[in-house]
């Protein structure tokens, strides 16, 4: 089969690569219908994701038909059309028992990172019964795409955890594809403002057509005093990182306001300054968290009715064999516009 | 009257001083009959405290008699016996609406800081309704005078925001007296272990009296790597910071658990680097908090009740023309093995 | 000035009464610009509620302009234009520092029942600071007075004790004013489903419009069949009960699921049946609430950011003097489709 | 294999019967060392449990060995000591998901009642994984065979539905071993005044030795009355139903305070009156819960911890081949003051 396969810093390929097998009774094989690249796979292109070794097939995202099944999957058969979630849970450990399926002892994030991934034609997933979900009679099928990862990113680690609620006022920093995903779930609690920062003025454009009440280019470092104007000098209830560098998790320390909250979604690679020796009696919480996918089937409930349009996030579109075109549209967002890349099979 | 005063850094006395005159219809003046010395006092006294101008009266603590009372004030007269909270709380403004007192816009931590204490022989209490609690008949006014701060410190911004619950495992990094109030009112939870970290044999010692299940001296740079193999290499699902200083928060860092937080009681001088880099993918909680005294009212009931027996803090009792005296005892602790001292009238 | 007098069951006359005068230091005396009817006045007037005497002035809602204050009133001055909360609350009492305003020992559902209310030109509201909002410059008044009792009874009582929730279902038992305005809250937490059950199909007409999802005329005693029908065989995770008869509570068992809540806001005067010998092993939870009007600042900013739009609830417009009519166009509302009538000075 | 089998209404024989054989791929057969009674048991053989048909092993509680694994079980293997969860749960539906075992879709309470139960030296478990836990080194196995149901019961119906915390004021109605449990485990959260109420004596007698701050005898119809004296007149936070019968949770009406939770663990056989005239105000909540037994792994800690010792419910032990005995010995508590029995292979 063909296969998106990562062969060391730098270097990718589209490859022949044998079919999966079942590999132990909770396993299923999905052939994928749809994928999609995230900002995740060009991280690990860079050799920043020392967990995902040369030779791997990328992809932690898409949706599909159940090709076979282990001996005991007992939720799905074959013919099955599926959502496959980024994250491979167990249903059975601690952390899974809690709902922290990102650090399911067997599973987590493991999905084209320490086992092969589901930008190729076929795909095994492990804890088939508890890392896929049913595609409900009559979904729109490249809406569901966007269920695999950047919604429940955008949504559990941006908008729970910054428990924005009725009425309140959200920043999110960052105007990109993730930080976009939290503005689309942010709206399901109707905050009364939601402040869109970035660098890049289309993608603040973008920002303002999918929900934003406003939208602050932070090119010349006045942000925190704009959004301090904007609030009446008291700062934000919820603070949004969805970039992933010092500056802007600096930014959100400047902007929050007292009993607020700063809710990381960026993945960081380099360790951040925090200024508590002024935030220690500011009330606040500042939480991290690697996706659990837990809210997947209420997501698939509010786009099912309608309540989001995930397909707004896709703008362009490929077939499997010009994956490597897709990566090069993905990879240069700032001046193809890119937010998702939609892979059909 | 008598009253102790900051007249500038490393210098204090105790004076004689007009007695206080209700100047608002809310405002009550109250007759100190015990108070006591907190840790930030010392703060002040070093000219760590910018808000705290020389000729002020310090303390924020105690238990007295209500003098006199504002036209204003409904639930207390005069004669009146009453606990004093460390936080004036107006009760009106959005803050104190939501539970923030600490935060009151016209409150706050004022006494002994923005305006004259309790160590002195009258206090004049701004909204006295919202910031005097009525000392229930029979109650041992020493324990209620570790109710004026250090018990709700403990309680809200060590407990409450660690999240201490049945079964979980708990660190304390600090074994002073905040830290002990944290290690007595986690207790109301039953976490299955509480272990206590500090540099003194001492304080590490009075801890396992007062309920620690472990106790770990952190002199050597082990500690994380104790409490990892307490923990079967997981981390403590809240430690507590009850120090202000990197190194302490640093070691929260290390000891904490996936889905953990770490909750800063302490006092923080500076700023401190946050591992983003490795907590990104934690899903952890980072929390800070001046103390709301929001429950004040519960921790009343448990005292009253002899769930907690507060009075263990004081280690030793002074009278007021003695503070001077008590300030030495309190300061060296290390020496004389000072937790609270009591000052009584 | 004139004021609309309940003289016992069956009586009421707009009658000259004198100007009410502050009587306590936290009273404030407002002039009334625009009030409202509430099905509760209804109840009043044939004698249903005990605790309002005859000689009572009705009326629990509305806003105006703030004519002279109390001695310890500090966050109004005369001139101000403020909201009326039906609920008067002192903030300092145990329930109100719970947040349970409706229990306040000084307070609670007094104006218009066990004190003289707001139909008139001029009404004295105690513990004025924390029961009087100010009104945010440039707002709708009209909205505004949605803001004293329905929204909050209808947000409090039946979608924040419903736990209403992204992708969740509901069910609301009665399309009056009450359960609309259930409904109109409900959507600020975008569940997939908002099923309104009602007799009278113009009512129904009118939820559909202010964003049911669907409608069931229960008049055929087939409404638990058929949403068990919409929810494939489950039930709602949420009933909301806003009639407040024996039969709209049996309806709400019938039709709640495992694990979901009956949030009553329906004022009952009459015992039910609770099926306990089959509800014990279904996991639910049975709410009852006295609107606390906690959330009024929450819902003041969602009002504000047009997140709703409360005048929606208004259908007909009189002048005081013209109140007699507009009980009749109040109380007779399955001919004139009223729903909130809004009389204005 | 030696099972207590019950045969119809009022007759049930302790027969051979086949050892149990693995069905499913998640299956696991455990040998039971330790099994217990419950309450339940005797209504199945009253004939009040319509979905339990004679010809059932009964049981639904214990600890045991497994002696052999289906091809789907990852986390255990023929010898591991495992203790038996009463719900057997799947992991993987919609219910099991939200932590709602109770309610799984092909689980739930079916040991004992629909599938063969633990009353027997061996005993097919399904969902094996999800429904057993392993019993910790060193463990003692008696208090372990308390946490398959009555311990969680008593924890997830009462106490955390009943929203224990410190401070507060709890009334248990019913001192039998459920309440007892609630008793032991409403502890964890130190609340101020537990006040236990029954009809006999003795066991208000041991609820005292198990912590009751205190006691009421109800048989003078005066309880109510008594709890609102031990109260200020308000009534209790959490009344704890742990009966069953109308008259009790009549009584739990009757003495709840406003703001307060009605939590029922008692098993009702009969509709009960809801005094929502007078309720409808009083911002209450009541609860229904099947036992779900998500709790189990925070109870183990719990008891591994010694916070609780779960072993002072057994009053009396038996052999397996002495089970009817055992049976009597249970059904006649009142004489023979029973609250667990214990029965040993």
């Amino acid at each position: 089969m063909k296969a998106l396969v990562y062969r060391g810093p730098g270097d990718k390929a589209l490859e022949d690569r044998p079919k999966p097998q079942i590999q132990a009774p909770g396993d299923a094989v999905v052939r994928i219908t749809k994928t999609t690249i995230c900002g995740t796979d060009l991280h690990i292109l860079k050799g920043d994701v020392p967990t995902c070794a040369p030779g791997r097939i990328l992809g932690h995202e898409g949706v599909g038909v159940v090709d076979s099944v282990g001996a005991g999957v007992t939720a799905f058969r074959a013919g099955d059309r599926v959502l496959i979630s980024c994250i491979s849970s167990c249903g059975k450990c601690d952390y899974c028992r809690r709902g922290m399926y990102s650090h399911c002892t067997t599973g987590g994030w493991i999905l084209g990172n320490e086992i092969d991934g589901t930008q190729a034609e076929f795909v095994r997933i492990p804890h088939a019964d508890t890392s896929l979900y049913p595609i409900p009679e009559g979904a729109d099928e490249d809406a569901l795409v966007m269920l695999s990862d950047i919604l429940p990113t955008g949504f559990e680690c941006g908008v729970l955890n910054g428990k924005v609620s009725p009425g309140s006022t959200v920043a999110i920093v960052g105007s990109g594809p993730i930080g976009l995903a939290a503005l689309l779930t942010a709206q399901f609690y109707s905050p009364a403002e939601i402040i869109l920062i970035d660098l890049d003025d289309n993608r603040l454009e973008v920002a303002r057509r999918f929900g934003a009440t406003h939208t602050i280019n932070s090119a010349d470092g006045k942000a925190a005093e704009k959004v301090k104007a904007l609030t009446g000098g008291r700062g934000v209830d919820a603070a949004i990182e969805a970039v992933g560098v010092p500056a802007t998790f600096q930014l959100c320390q400047d902007l929050v306001a007292p009993g607020g909250v700063i809710a990381n979604i960026g993945v960081h690679g380099a360790k951040v300054e925090l200024h508590l020796e002024r935030l220690w009696s500011q009330n606040i919480s500042i939480t991290t968290r690697l996706v659990d996918t837990v809210t997947t089937p209420m997501l698939l409930k509010t786009v099912q009715a309608k309540k989001i349009d995930a397909t707004r996030l896709i703008t362009h579109r490929f077939r499997l064999d010009q994956i490597l075109e897709a990566y090069e549209t993905f990879g240069h967002a700032a001046d193809t516009h890119a937010l998702k890349v939609l892979i059909e099979a």
